[in-house]
């Protein structure tokens, strides 16, 4: 398979190196208008070719495969030229910047037959993993809530603000973990500096008492990267800061054990065993590739294929409305956040 | 003085000892409708008189100043028969249930010329004395949002919901640090097991971009207690949860240094030294009562009086008119929530 | 039964609260030559009769048994004629100052045929049962080492080095865990400050390749209280500082799966999973007291019995020595420190 | 300058990089006698030449400096035949074997003129500066001891035991840190897979009361990395497993207040701020190719020259002759240990 990457900023690179790790891949284009950073990718891989011309890349008939890693506002173009000319495409999340874009894309994937994944990287980290199975296999219970903070300094992005920046990756955590579609999303924030929030908090609603709620914040005076997630039977702490023993869960919770018509509440607490699970430790960005790669060669839907990278973006879309309108709460469009339950990936 | 506490449960017995180890006190009375009480209070207690007669010590003359520490729903009555009668009165947090209520206790209080406070025992902590004493020297510069996390598991409350069980500490706190009156409220939560929240996120609104923010939580696998508040020249952590260092100040912060016009964002990081303060580790429930009888001797008016206390209640009715209003934002009256700016406390 | 209490400064007061609360005692009586202590106690205590007189307590013949709480240059003297007068002994930790002096009371003890209990405090808690457990059912294998940090700023004590008081409680902890007797002690020491020693690292040899070591320190920065057992089956950490999840479990180790002649070392490592094992949180001087009671009761062999306190004290006397000869190795005598086998506590 | 790379295993690649990031560097050659590592080296960097033969390395006289990563019982030849052919040389830590070899090294460097120094990466962290700094301008007051902690699970070693792997860091450290010459060291240790130590406790004396201390441990459940030094002014722990605040700074001690005669000890605590410092956060080894290159163009002195090299060999020596003789305490010769001050790194 060959293989073109559009866009070696920050991220390009990386995807460009697991691109050459992955022996299905036979040969890697490197393509950006900016000559300094082609330099730079052939100074780190020696059997990579560049090219300055997207176009170039888009009409070669010998590439099967694009990764767009450019801004997020060139992903509907390329990936739609990608699409029309045959190619299978892999974009950097967010997919698009409106879920109608999003729609576009997915509707000409279907139709060619081709393959489109957003590289949503977090939910192919061991943690998501294991989160997934703990959850798949009812070792959670019920899910009850979940809480995740997304907390440093910086960095202060010019063109989106810090719930497209942080918050998308918890959208793709919570509808990756949760199967039950959300309804609406309210959020609310603060623009201490400029006109885009660097602050915000952002509450997903659900048809069932289960709630989801993401902090994130681009000033805080320390990292934090956190989320539990409440299940009737056990509970868990994903705690990425965590240099080993990232993923911990609590043989704790709540009964409680009133009868009916009693007058006094009676609750009994459950504290037993905390346990963290070993991880594998393999690089996520190796897995999303590798997967991308797979599902071209079987024709299975990947586990964040152009429906789930839609939800993440309505999901976004909404939270961004809410912001506009002091926190009130938007509803979810159900086409928009209905997605094939996505499966525990397999390795 | 002779001081008497109504109410001998749980909070009760920590009065009774502040009060007998404070040299202005000469007698303390305690009483509660339960004789099991009175009789481990007796236990633990040598000079201690008990009684289980509420209207004989409102009647006693010689009786100067009373401690209601009995369920919320009777903070209201008890409190006012005892400044009719003119005593000074601690109320325990919150002060009343209804903002109202807290209105005609502290016109009583005004016109007996009697002292009314209210037990904000949080305040009265080294850390939250030098989280004052940060923002009042201006070290912390403009406060720009306070975020705090109170979170653990249980206790489930048969009379009220985590906002106003948890969400009283972090209101008061809030109120007593930031000088600036907040405008609105909202609040989204879930009912996991009865009909009251056992978890909520509580958002404070302001004229000015200062933002607040408080989670609440008694489905929590770990205990955690951490306020964050971020200043335009530091920032502060105060993890309650450490045994020693509480009170952490970051000289951390982001200063964007694009010039008018131009297209690209700059935006320059300062990551400075981080400082622990040392704390003095006094007992805060010592202080409370000294100060209570300290405002009683000098006429002083309390850091936490009868208008502090009624903003508090204010914001905490506020909340929950919005949880059963699906989050909508609540407006507070600004008569409610406006009160003299509290000093830091002397010592 | 009935208990008196000699010596009551910081810890005595500790022994008559759990006396109190026992079902079993009928009535305690405190004693100690400074009348402002006692005047404490009978504020704090309001059924405890107090005397000045050590030898009112010990000719008394209601008194069934005496705690001894005294500093430990009066344990011996005041134990042997207890003893001789045929009371039950419980003793602070360390039993005595020379290993000979506890040999002649626990020939006492054991001609008159009473109790002599050490009050080991830590062997009773949760967390070292907990160790215990998992040594006894083999869940960690053989054991290969035992580490131990003890270190805080202070308490310089006026009459015993940090060995003394510190590094008792981990000579204990060793004594009870591992069931193989040691062989010898080495320590060195620094003197800082006057002329004892305020850190010092303490190694105790066995005649396997099991080695143990403390590091006890008045001069840290930090409070520290972390013991890690490596056995050949799980590694455990038991700290003391956490406030919850003090002992975690660790499925973790390594294996040399070398052949006979190969040249290369092929070592494996297994990182499987942690877990924190639910404790019971009960106090533990309660359970001592409870302990020394039931052997009162029964008859039955106290876990920390004058064997068991003479070993402690010859291990910290020969520690002593090494100190004062620049770290030699000190034989351990043989039949001062091979106890019967300790076992878990029942409850 | 042109530098020439001899051994491409674990730590070399990193050493052609950092050259190759220099800009007083030309050229690099890599040499190693596996042509895999070549064609790895290859791929990565594209400007590198290579060779698998020393000798061509070591006769071309277009090379200026050797840096040797090969491992360590190789490193006295290749380092006595660049420095006869007139080369400078890196070498990676420990320096030599054995201090005699060490001797000899140095000798033939100041004879022909040339740096020796070695790769004690540690000395030239953000974090190790940082202490320095503060041991330099006596924040700490007179040092009273340093302690270390270097702890995880592996990597067993096949021809050393883990003083050599993991107290050679320490060693440096400390006398890096530390003025005075160290007079003797005694350790102890435990074999409980194979002939070599796989967990030691390393003493270092001194004529003061000064005390230093290394717990090095390849069977530890958790990473530990934390060094604290003790002070009579202040004390400070570097915890290198922390991503920020490695380095905080404790304003706590004690004082002995009693007066001459007095009986009775007085002690007071001071328990002051603690701080973290900011660190600049660059990668030590490129500081070490610079300081390297430095060197050489001006002539100056390495602060981790031969002399310093050859007393962290003489040290660990005499650790290892300690643990053949049971933890005896062995001299070692002042000759060895007493190096120039080394100074603050300037940059």
């Amino acid at each position: 398979m060959v293989v073109a990457v559009l866009g070696c900023g920050y991220w390009g690179p990386n995807l460009i190196r697991n691109f050459l790790q992955n022996p299905e891949v036979e040969a890697v284009i490197a393509c950006d208008p900016d000559e300094t950073r082609l330099e730079a990718v052939r100074q780190r891989f020696r059997w990579v070719r560049t090219t300055s011309s997207p176009s170039t890349v888009l009409n070669d008939p010998a590439i099967n495969a694009i990764a767009i890693a450019t801004p997020v506002a060139l992903h509907y173009e390329l990936a739609s030229c990608a699409l029309k000319r045959g190619k299978h495409v892999l974009v950097e999340k967010p997919l698009t910047r409106r879920a109608m874009e999003a729609s576009e894309l997915l509707a000409l994937a279907e139709s060619a037959g081709r393959i489109l994944m957003v590289d949503h990287t977090f939910l192919f980290t061991d943690a998501v993993q294991k989160l997934k199975e703990l959850l798949v296999y009812g070792e959670l219970g019920e899910p009850l809530y979940f809480d995740s903070v997304r907390a440093n300094l910086g960095l202060f992005q010019p063109d989106v603000n810090v719930v497209w920046d942080l918050a998308s990756h918890d959208a793709a955590i919570l509808l990756y973990l949760i199967e039950a579609a959300p309804v609406a999303v309210s959020a609310v924030g603060a623009r201490h500096y400029y006109e885009l929030e660097n602050l915000a908090y952002v509450t997903v609603h659900y048809e069932t008492p289960f709630l989801a709620h993401f902090h994130v914040n681009w000033l805080s005076p320390v990292k934090l990267r956190t989320i539990c997630i409440g299940g009737s039977r056990r509970m868990v702490i994903y705690d990425d800061m965590e240099t080993s023993e990232k993923v911990r869960v609590y043989d704790r919770g709540v009964e409680i054990t009133s009868k009916e018509g009693e007058e006094k509440l009676r609750v009994q607490y459950r504290a037993g065993q905390m346990y963290a699970p070993p991880l594998p430790n393999q690089e996520a960005l190796s897995r999303v590739v590798q997967h991308f790669i797979t599902c071209i060669r079987t024709g299975q839907r990947p586990i964040s294929d152009g429906f789930f990278g839609r939800a993440v973006v309505a999901l976004l879309e909404a939270a961004q409305l809410s912001l506009a309108n002091g926190g009130q709460s938007v509803a979810l469009p159900s086409e928009y956040v209905t997605c094939p339950a996505a499966p525990l990936l397999e390795w």
